[in-house]
């Protein structure tokens, strides 16, 4: 082993960490015990029960919105959101986002059409929707990546003037915040996800934001097989309840969402403060009123010497990312800053189980690999 | 008040039950905290965990099949199912069944062709879905309806003789045998519920059983839109991943599902006995090899003197049903059997909250009502 890079796990030494963990801020358990104690007491567990009818309330109040219906993941959000759109069509959407956006799209026999996005802000545009509006076109969606808001007003008012609804994929923005006004009052109506991982979370589930009553009725009767449960017609409905242990866990996280913001937002400030200086390697700014759930290297391979796939395999090894750590693809097409994008961005991990040492330890690695960067290149390949 | 109809809840008497009380088995708290515990020490709480990964190989032994894939709830089991067919057209199915066969069916882009019921089992058999297949037809699907089968070596035949693909939907059949098989052994795929008011359940949840190492490649693809859990090719892919909190009810409940099949067969025979006698309401049998989770009433209107409908309004005043029962409604069409059926059918209440007073006092209440047949009829009002 050669004395520069022999110390990462990828060549043999140890890692960082002994196993990867996960990211996401999760409850105490004396509260959660509590809250998981009064289902079994009740033993009602599914089926729009009182937890889920409480969070559906809650989660309205929070993102300052007229209706917040909660179902079983974010996936499931956006397909019952676009059903709930009653279009038939194509839809404009950005080409670099996470899978949930097209998907939920298709599920709902909708047809994606991608547009580029811009390159500060990686989110579709007003004026890059635009030209990709045609007469087959049926929808807009936005997508607010990294938790940084894709310009709102700008596509309602580009919506508007194409009589065409707008939704957003909020995924990643629960809790954030643009200009004092929250995330998810914009548009018909906004998916959002409430995944373990992130910074509000049921352990899985999702929930749709919208301040248009029909579609409220139409996302209520869609998530709900039972007909006891019909408030408007719709012509397909599933089963995207959320369960009453979700529930209950979001219900606490919804306690603990300023505390988590704020925690998140120091962990960003060490990741900054430990990532400076490294040439070609920098963090992606979180916009203020982000939730901080996102901190995003972003490599340029050219500049750095070292890509952001070997870099991503060096922290694989020291169980930094997991396996399946995912990163937004761009659409296949001409879509050459999302594409360009997608090959730069590698997430770091966020979350309680990450404390200052973690950082530091995770900030050292990156940098020691941009010091060696040609030699763990060569021993790692060009193409990992 | 009249003395004969007068102790009804309906008509202003104190009901049976102070308010309703949810079926199903659930696990004793012990288990279940110390389950729980050990996902918040994993900080493991979606994205295929080891609990669920436990759970899709005990369901697999337990079922006898080569793979069981679960999922989020059953309507996703039967979506994905019906989507790893990756066929396109039309699917025979039986004109009477629960919603999630059809809407999963539609949700993969299948249309669902109806045929009526057999009298006795109220199943599709073979003989009445042959004359339903034609050129645009893409599948067979059977239901196992009360956890009663719909003989699937019969469906067998001719879906081989069809070059169709069969699957079942056995919502219902969780630990159903037929003949000494396990109910999930047949056919391409069977989709399965773990929802809370069932013999076998998670809370809220579902699985797809397969012996067909190529489909169970494709339902693992399909339920995780992650890259990282790519077996086979799919051209739609969402999020229908299991929580560890469901997997972790699932495992405890599947450890006592012969304990709970054997309690939930001495409820039906306490309810058998006391339903004995009364002109026009009896209990659906239940098959030898069921697991005795469904116990539904059958009122013959004309005998009774009571219809279905005015009895299940006592009963949901009695609050011994909850307002949102669900009962199989028939497809529309000419399809009379079905019809006739989905007119008479009222499922009572099974799991571990009803006792044999509970029962005997539901029974009682059934009993009085057809003594004042026409008394309760007419005050409740021919159609309620």
């Amino acid at each position: 082993m050669s004395s520069g890079a022999g110390g990462f796990a990828a060549f043999g030494g140890a890692p960082l960490l002994p196993r990867t963990r996960p990211a996401g801020n999760q409850p105490d358990w004396p509260r959660t015990e509590k809250a998981i104690r009064g289902i079994f007491s009740r033993h009602y567990f599914a089926n729009n029960g009182p937890l889920v009818r409480s969070l559906d309330r809650a989660l309205a109040e929070e993102m300052q919105v007229a209706h917040a219906v909660c179902v079983t993941n974010e996936t499931v959000a956006m397909t019952v959101l676009a059903t709930a759109l009653e279009v038939r069509g194509e839809v404009v959407m950005p080409g670099l986002a996470f899978p949930a956006l097209a998907e939920g799209m298709q599920w709902a026999g909708l047809a994606p059409v991608f547009c580029d996005v811009d390159p500060a802000t990686h989110t579709i545009t007003a004026g890059l929707a635009a030209p990709r509006v045609g007469s087959r076109t049926a929808a807009i969606a936005g997508a607010h990546l990294w938790s940084r808001p894709c310009d709102p007003e700008a596509l309602q008012v580009l919506a508007a003037q194409c009589k065409l609804p707008l939704v957003f994929d909020a995924t990643q923005a629960a809790g954030s915040m643009i200009r004092g006004d929250c995330i998810g009052s914009f548009g018909k109506g906004q998916a959002f996800s409430l995944h373990a991982s992130g910074v509000l979370n049921g352990g899985e589930g999702g929930f749709v934001t919208t301040n248009d009553d029909r579609l409220a009725d139409r996302l209520r009767t869609i998530r709900n097989f039972r007909s006891s449960e019909t408030f408007a017609p719709s012509s397909l409905r599933t089963n995207g309840k959320m369960s009453e242990m979700q529930a209950a866990l979001a219900l606490l996280s919804l306690e603990d969402l300023p505390r988590n913001i704020a925690a998140n937002r120091e962990r960003y400030a060490a990741y900054a403060e430990n990532i400076e200086g490294i040439r070609g390697i920098s963090l992606l700014p979180c916009a203020e009123g982000s939730n901080f759930q996102y901190i995003v290297l972003d490599v340029d391979a050219r500049t750095a010497g070292i890509g952001r796939d070997v870099l991503g395999k060096v922290l694989r090894a020291e169980n930094v990312l997991g396996p399946g750590t995912t990163v937004p693809r761009a659409a296949p097409g001409d879509f050459p800053v999302a594409q360009s994008i997608s090959s730069r961005l590698l997430p770091l991990p966020n979350g309680s189980l990450f404390g200052k040492d973690e950082i530091a330890g995770i900030c050292e690695l990156v940098r020691r690999a941009a010091i060696h960067a040609e030699e763990v290149t060569a021993r790692i390949g060009p193409n990992p």
